[in-house]
C-alpha cells in the first residue's frame, strides 16, 4: 500500500507519519511508500523501511496536485489546511488553500481513469454552526458560521459527489477538539483546553480565560491517528453517498477536565490553573458545539477515548513517557 | 434601482425582465436600469422605458464576472446554471458554470469596495437527497444526490458565507419544480409533471409516465417571479446568517393534478392522457421530495399557489390568454 499525506508537518500529520514509519503498517496493512508534503518540507520519516519521499508544496498551485498523485498513491490522507483564524482573517488565502487546494486534489485524480484512490478528509466541527441541540446528531444541518467551516462543509460535499461518481473513495472525518495538543500554547481560542492540563501537568501556570461549565468535545491525539488509520481500511460501502462524519469523543466541562488532572496529578498541579476572565474568548467559545451524538461513526468502528482520565494518560505515555491509567484508546 | 439578471433567457428569466419592463418595477420599487445576461443574447425588454441592456456572457469566462458588476447594480438575479442532467452528464461543465460562475460573481462583488448589492440565488430542491421525511423541514440537512445538488448547495454556503461577511445581501431561493411550464416538451425526468397538464389544455395527447400516487412540489411560473420580486426588497435581517430557504409551493399527487386538470378542462382533456409507465423515470422521480415545511419562508413574506387549481388557472390566464379561476398569487 502506498500511502500520502498532505498538510504532513502539522501536529496529526506528523504522529501519523512517526506511526506509519515505525510499525510500516497502516492499520494493520503494509505500507511500501510513504510520501510527505507541507507547505514546509516535513521531516523525513527515516525510521520507515519503504520507500521514503518529503517534499514541499502547496497544493493550491497550479501542477501540484498533479504531482502528488502522479505515482497513484492507494491512500490520500488530506490535512493540509489554513486553520479557522487565518481562514477568517485572510479570506482569499482560506478559499485558495482549503477550498481550491482540495478541489485540485479531487481533479487531479479524476484525470486519471481507473483510479480510485481512499481519500481521507480531515474535516471540522465548524461545518456546524449554532444554534445547537444539547447532543448534535449525525443528520444535523451544516450551517457554517465562519470562511473556515464553509470551506470545510463545501469539501465535504465534493468528496460526497466524487465519492458517488466512483472517481475516488472518501472518507471525511471531522475531528473533535485534540486535546492535549502537545507544546507551545498558541493563539487559537482553542488553546487554553490543552494549556490548562499540559502547563500544570509540567509544573508551570495555566491561564483559563472562561468559566468551568463551558462544554466541548474532544480526543487525544492519538484518537486522531486512529481515526485515519481505520479511515484507510475501513469498509467504505455501509457509508454509501454519505462519506463525512462526526468522530467520536469526549464531551467534558473545564471543570471535568481540571477534576481528571486532580485524579492524576493531584491538588499541586490544579492549583497551577489561574483563572483570568477573557470576554472575548468566553463569546468565541460560547458558539461552539459541545455535545455529539456519533452513533454512525461508531458502528463504523471509529474509536476515541471514554473519558478525560484516558486523555490525561495518553498525553502521558505518548509526551512525558510516563506509564499512567490503563485503557487508553488506540 | 438597478437590476440584472443573470440567466435572463430561460423562462424564469425571460418572465422577470418582461414584469419588471412592463411595470417599470420590482415589487413596487422604480427600476431605472435593466441588465439582461445570458450565454445566448436575451430578448431585449423593449417595453422597459429605463436604461437597458442585453448582452451574451458566460459568467465563468475571465472578466465577464467583473463586467456584471462594473456598473454595480442594486439587484443582481442570478438564474444562470446548467441544469441538472447536463451536470450530470458534463461534470467539468456543470462545476465550471454553476459553482465557478457563481464564484466569480461573488469575487467580483468583493473586489468592489463599499459596494453591498442584494444577490438573489436561485438554488434548487436538488440541495436535498433521500431518504426524506414525509414532510422536510427548513433545517433538514443538505445531502445532494447529483453534482448539480452538490454545486447548488455549495452556491449556498458561498451566498451565506459572504453574505456573513457583509460583501453583498444575499438570498437563496429553491425554487419547486414550476409547472405549467409554457412551450414544448423536454428531455427533463420532470418534463411530464407540466405536459400531462399543458398538452390537454391544448388538445393534445400527453404521456404519463408514473403511477398515480406519486407526489411532488410545485408552483407556478408567476409563483417563481414573484419569489425574486418579494426577494428584490424585503428585508434580509431576519434571516441572520442562513440566507437559503425552500419557497413554498403545492404539494400534490399527478393524481389530483388530474383531477384538478377535470376540474378546469372537463373529462375530455383528460382522456388525452396516455398512460405508459417508464421504469427509468420513475425511478428518477421516486428519489425526488414530495413535501415541504416552508414556515421560514412564508414568514418572510414569499407566497405561491394553494391548490392545484389555481396553478392552472395561471397557465390559462399568462400563457392562453383566458380568464379561470380566481385568487392565483401574484
Amino acid at each position: 500500500m502506498r500511502v500520502t499525506i498532505l498538510g504532513a508537518a502539522g501536529m496529526i500529520g506528523r504522529k501519523l507519519a512517526e506511526r506509519i514509519a515505525i510499525t510500516g503498517q497502516i492499520n494493520g496493512q503494509n505500507v511500501d511508500a510513504l510520501t510527505l508534503v507541507d507547505v514546509v518540507t516535513p521531516d523525513v520519516a527515516t525510521d520507515f523501511k519503504g520507500t521514503r519521499d518529503a517534499y514541499a508544496a502547496d497544493l493550491a498551485e497550479a501542477g501540484v496536485a498533479a504531482q502528488v498523485v502522479a505515482d497513484q498513491p492507494d491512500v490520500i490522507v488530506h490535512l493540509a489546511a489554513v486553520v479557522s483564524g487565518e481562514a477568517e482573517a485572510d479570506m482569499e488565502k482560506g478559499y485558495r488553500v482549503n477550498l481550491d487546494g482540495t478541489r485540485a486534489l479531487l481533479e487531479a485524480i479524476a484525470a486519471h481513469d481507473g483510479y480510485c484512490p481512499r481519500v481521507i478528509y480531515a474535516s471540522s466541527l465548524a461545518v456546524f454552526g449554532a444554534p445547537f441541540p444539547a447532543k448534535i446528531p449525525d443528520d444535523f444541518h451544516l450551517t457554517p458560521l465562519t470562511s473556515y467551516g464553509t470551506q470545510k462543509a463545501m469539501g465535504e460535499m465534493l468528496l460526497n459527489d466524487y465519492s458517488r461518481r466512483g472517481i475516488l473513495d472518501g472518507v471525511g472525518i471531522r475531528f473533535p477538539t485534540i486535546c492535549i495538543r502537545p507544546g507551545k500554547p498558541n493563539k487559537a481560542a482553542s488553546s487554553f483546553f490543552s494549556g490548562i492540563l499540559r502547563e500544570p501537568l509540567n509544573g508551570q501556570e495555566a491561564i483559563l480565560p472562561v468559566a468551568d461549565d463551558v462544554r466541548h468535545w474532544f480526543a487525544s491525539p492519538r484518537a486522531a491517528v486512529g481515526y485515519i488509520e481505520h479511515a484507510a481500511t475501513m469498509d467504505t460501502a455501509p457509508l454509501g453517498a454519505q462519506r463525512c462524519m462526526t468522530m467520536p469523543g469526549v464531551t467534558a466541562t473545564v471543570g471535568e477536565q481540571i477534576e481528571a488532572l486532580r485524579d492524576v496529578a493531584g491538588d499541586e498541579a490544579v492549583a497551577l490553573i489561574r483563572r483570568a476572565p477573557d470576554p472575548a474568548v468566553a463569546s468565541i467559545v460560547a458558539g461552539w458545539p459541545r455535545d455529539f451524538d456519533t452513533a454512525r461513526a461508531l458502528k463504523m468502528g471509529f474509536r476515541a477515548e471514554k473519558s478525560f482520565q484516558e486523555i490525561i494518560a495518553i498525553y502521558l505515555e505518548d509526551e512525558m513517557g510516563r506509564t499512567a491509567l490503563t485503557g487508553a484508546a488506540t
